[in-house]
């Protein structure tokens, strides 16, 4: 409504001075324009509903600092006067990027990467690049034991008649699975003519491409991508903080976030009366731009209330308002200090942060201290519409599902190890075997979302929906199997 | 459209008079809000956005009765003349309150309870007492049978090289699982001094809490939560009426309403067209307010023609409309009586609704005259958008349905039955073996799902989404792991 | 925002001529609405929001070729001068529609078939019937293979101490199964009289009724069914191009397609700012009414650039734009040449598009060449908005995962014939033993699933949400099964 009104009033000033505030579109990007608004019409569509297409450098950087989207205090001479259009991203750098290639005149590169971003966008570039997200990439490939786990996933089996012949992993498939969400390495293998409308004219050839996984690495070196977030050519701060966008990879068993979000009291605030909101404002006031937090609120937002008083600092560092990790490992544990877990080495030499029987590689791991630290940052903002009682029972109860999940996991594993003591499987991989698989998805998918579902308040997450049905009845059917097998070996 | 109208032919009116038509909020209330609006500036804007924070009981009194929302005939003192504000519910009957605590001079409690509800909506309250949904906590607390099946499921097994060593049920644990939908006891354990803004202040602590779900038992001892399908502090009208609502706890494979609904035709067309309706509507009017029904439509909702001729009174006792119970239990079979299910005992002894082979204790369910009654409230809905051919067609394949999933169900049981007779399964506790639980799944999950995927006219959810497909897999699974264990033991 | 400005732009000029362009109901129409806006209030309310109720045939017919929405030249008498009522379709054809009956001097159809919509609309019947979907009944009832599967799963299994006396398949069975999505075939077998509020009345009794699958056949003879994207009264054009339509048939496990678009970007940006978009307009004008495809974008619509450039033409023949067919079938293939796939035959003599262990059956399927044309005519409407290479890049992904499916179904049938050949599971039918159902789930629900993911860029469903990681478990749980059997037969 609010919109609206203020959308009439507005009316006739608009008409009246239409043309003074015409965007102002650079030589180069119109000339981007000329061609590709018939060539790729959806990007250019696209950019003319941003944000970029109508503001200067000059009139981002008048605004006040709650209100600021940019993070530069000096505007780059090459972006002063017009507003950010496609060569003020594409022609930067160009010398950097290894997919630079030559276009009518131009040194264009396909592909804008985080550094090309941070030009004007620095500080949150750098923020991004502390997370587990930034470096999914390295944080998967560089893991061997991780690789084990991928290979025995992504690998095709082909049966002989006795067992398996095991594929190598294919550079395709790895780009359809894992590296979907956690990025390629784009590599440019070479250059290309193509027979165009315009004539011949020549293409990088990029290998691992298309991406749009969060640690993506690009042709110019640069770690993390911008666009999982902020998709395509309207870098929409709405989309981003909306929370489809982070469904695109937290929705499967292994990760449901976004499904527990879904059957939230928060989610059914959200579906329900989000058409209402106001998803672009800046800073995201409490109670008055929306009355139910999305993924953004309490992970990234600047947060204020109708004083504008700061409840909570805008954040790229996701892990900055997160204690614990929750998921993708055998037992959840303090955040890694780094977003860098390659690096990590617990007590039996293996890259995890726990041992297979659950103790802490503390060395890697946050202290106690910085764990209270980032626990109150995020009950700060949960006390923004709830009581402190309600908030340390909420968190009680998280905590103690954090116990009894690893403890759950620690039998299965138990008797995982007992299988492998007595041959039943060959532990030489810990991952390809069905029984094997089992006990991965007593973690991976059962503590995982018992966990999350008390995190959110999604309760059949943490029950019969891949809850603490399917991790009591996984349980026992190892067991069973485990049962079946030694009665037969007598 | 037709907001949008009226809207804008009363822009010039509403700006006219303004003040004289600004809410009126108690003294009380304002001093609330003089600390809460920075307090917890999310309640305060919630309230702000509600119908409560405009409009004074003589305004709520004044509507006709198809338009009215509230239930009383005489204003209470307390509340006359001004908006619902923050006093209005939380300093409501302190004495009868175990959570009240002086705050500030003024004797507060934490938890709005549906008593408290009730001093202005105490139709809607005695309704829903009747409710399955009311009674959710000791229908599932004071049955023996289900504690067993919850203890199952909740309790934490530590592997000891031969078996299993049972935690007790552990009271966070019930809270982040079955009665975060069901509903908890909400205790007041003492009270505690924290250190605020404001200096000291005592608050009470609360065991249970938070917690919303339908049956909560609250400190005043009311049972009944109303914010489960109103919540937060607008207690909205369209937020109940939308679908998302009724998801957070029926969207799990024991209970996949919302999902079903999704891919109904139903759903498809809210989905699509939701944005044009109109929610607030008090009357909802079919065909003209929505063209689709969501949940609430068809369970609870005061529906009119557009001459306003009622063709479905408003109830807040949701089995009003419904014959059978779909889910949830062993057999499908007629609607309890009395939504205290904890009386009822089957030809057995055990307090379940039909024996294990499928009986009815029919003393405790609805005889054939009341389920055509019933059924009949329903069609009288369904027939505002289709023919009594239509209707009567989809009514036939619903039954169809229940008789050959209760079949379905009976074949696993009597291999269950076998199972238990030749040892290799310990019926002691018929829940918590791997066979056990999937037994289980035959009707907690796959039955269910295929009843209600007749019912709603979801048609994956009736085949290969824990529908036929799996009702007869797990079936011949379960036969599989028989004759195994029988050939093994010969 | 635009059709707000136009709205508010032809305010004054509506309310000026308000009667003149009253919408003109014929005396036919409006005698039916006379009765049933109480009777039906929902179906008349339905049809006053459409586009149906408020435009003539000579309204229709003056739009430019590009915003045609019917595709005849000359106008029907009978269709002449009026918008489209109820008459104009329930009076349709009367002496070829078997379901005819006399209603207050009229003679009425319950069912409005394609042969109907045709009146208007020939050229969507004539592409539409060539589709698989138009097919779908005749397709799964005149195989006999896919009948024992049906058979398999939707039969009643009665427990006989020993083994399973199988019921024989029910009608109301097939209506809330495979038929809810594939059509029934709808047949008259009689006429009831029923009391009404208006006296004592005639009506047809429908067998397979209510039913809205793609390829229901209808009292009339008339093959496939419009009402299934179009629904209800209101036929709209906005329900067919959201992706909530497909999601109705497309959503199980057998066929994730819009759980897939769901988490792919093109489903984030839908999501995100489908509220914004003109579903409405015609042509659709991609950056301009949209800026991601929804289902009927990249498989249906006919799509213009700003300057109304036609970046496709519209088809209702959906495989136009197809080259393989992904989902369904043991393998990947080659799309059917016809959309009838009764008639195919294997080089084993089954009727199916490739052999058990994977041969194209080559003579059914189309030919490189018209796969070639088909893809092109897809990545045509990708590069609207994604460069060559991004294009190139993601069906390389795609070609790589339908070899590797392909190859593990076949590792896993390669298993299944081994547990044929040794008696461990009867293939007299290969469909109804629990080792039978999960080498099923291993094509039908996995392979599928991990396909379609490629497709559409939805990462989890090709790893973790019945993906690759299923897709290698359940190919292991196969082995182990045989194994354990195999060393017990010993």
């Amino acid at each position: 409504m609010k919109t609206i009104i203020i959308f009439i009033i507005s009316l006739f000033a608009i008409s009246a001075n239409a043309n003074e505030n015409a965007p102002i579109i650079s030589d180069e990007s119109q000339e981007c324009i000329d061609c590709h608004a018939t060539i790729t019409p959806g990007i250019v569509g696209d950019w003319e509903k941003s944000r970029h297409a109508i503001t200067t450098m000059e009139e981002a950087s008048a605004k006040s600092e709650l209100e600021k989207r940019i993070s530069i205090s000096e505007i780059p001479e090459s972006m002063s006067g017009n507003v950010i259009g496609c060569a003020e991203c594409h022609l930067n750098n160009p010398e950097s990027h290894k997919d630079t290639f030559e276009h009518f005149g131009y040194s264009v590169h396909t592909i804008v990467s985080s550094d090309d971003c941070a030009v004007c966008h620095p500080k949150e570039q750098e923020e991004y690049s502390h997370n587990l997200m930034a470096n999914a990439y390295s944080n998967l490939v560089d893991n061997p034991l991780y690789q084990t786990m991928v290979n025995s996933v992504t690998s095709t089996q082909m049966y002989n008649d006795s067992g398996f012949d095991i594929s190598e992993p294919n550079h395709f498939t790895e780009m359809a699975s894992c590296l979907a969400c956690h990025g390629t390495k784009i590599e440019v293998e070479g250059f290309v003519e193509r027979e165009t409308e315009l004539g011949e004219l020549s293409f990088p050839v990029l290998k691992g491409w298309p991406n749009q996984g969060v640690g993506r690495i690009d042709p110019d070196g640069s770690v993390g991508s911008c666009t999982s977030c902020h998709p395509r050519h309207e870098f929409s701060i709405e989309v981003a903080r909306k929370p489809y966008t982070c469904s695109q990879c937290h929705k499967g068993p292994d990760v449901p976030a976004y499904k527990i979000y879904e059957v939230s009291k928060h989610g059914n605030i959200f579906s329900s009366n989000n058409k209402d909101w106001d998803f672009d404002h800046v800073p995201w006031t409490i109670g008055e731009d929306f009355t139910a937090p999305t993924c953004a609120t309490c992970h990234i937002s600047l947060l204020v209330d109708s004083d504008e008083t700061v409840i909570a600092e805008r954040t790229h560092r996701m892990n900055d308002r997160l204690d614990k990790r929750l998921f993708g490992l055998i037992y959840a544990h303090p955040h890694p200090v780094s977003g860098n877990t390659s690096i990590i080495k617990n007590n039996e030499g293996l890259p995890l942060p726990t041992s297979l029987t659950g103790e802490y590689a503390s060395d890697y791991l946050i202290d106690e201290v910085e764990q209270v630290t980032r626990r109150n940052n995020m009950k700060n903002i949960c006390r923004s519409c709830h009581s402190s009682g309600w908030v340390d029972g909420h968190f009680d109860v998280l905590d103690k599902t954090i116990e009894e999940t690893n403890a759950m996991t620690l039998s299965a594993t138990k008797l995982m190890i007992k299988i492998w003591e007595n041959n039943l499987a060959d532990n030489s991989n810990i991952f390809d075997e069905a029984i094997e698989k089992e006990w991965v998805e007593q973690w991976l998918f059962y503590a995982n979302s018992t966990r999350m579902s008390a995190a959110m308040s999604g309760a059949d997450y943490g029950v019969f929906a891949d809850g603490r049905w399917q991790l009591s009845k996984n349980l026992r059917e190892i067991h069973d199997w485990y049962e079946l097998r030694m009665m037969m070996s007598k």
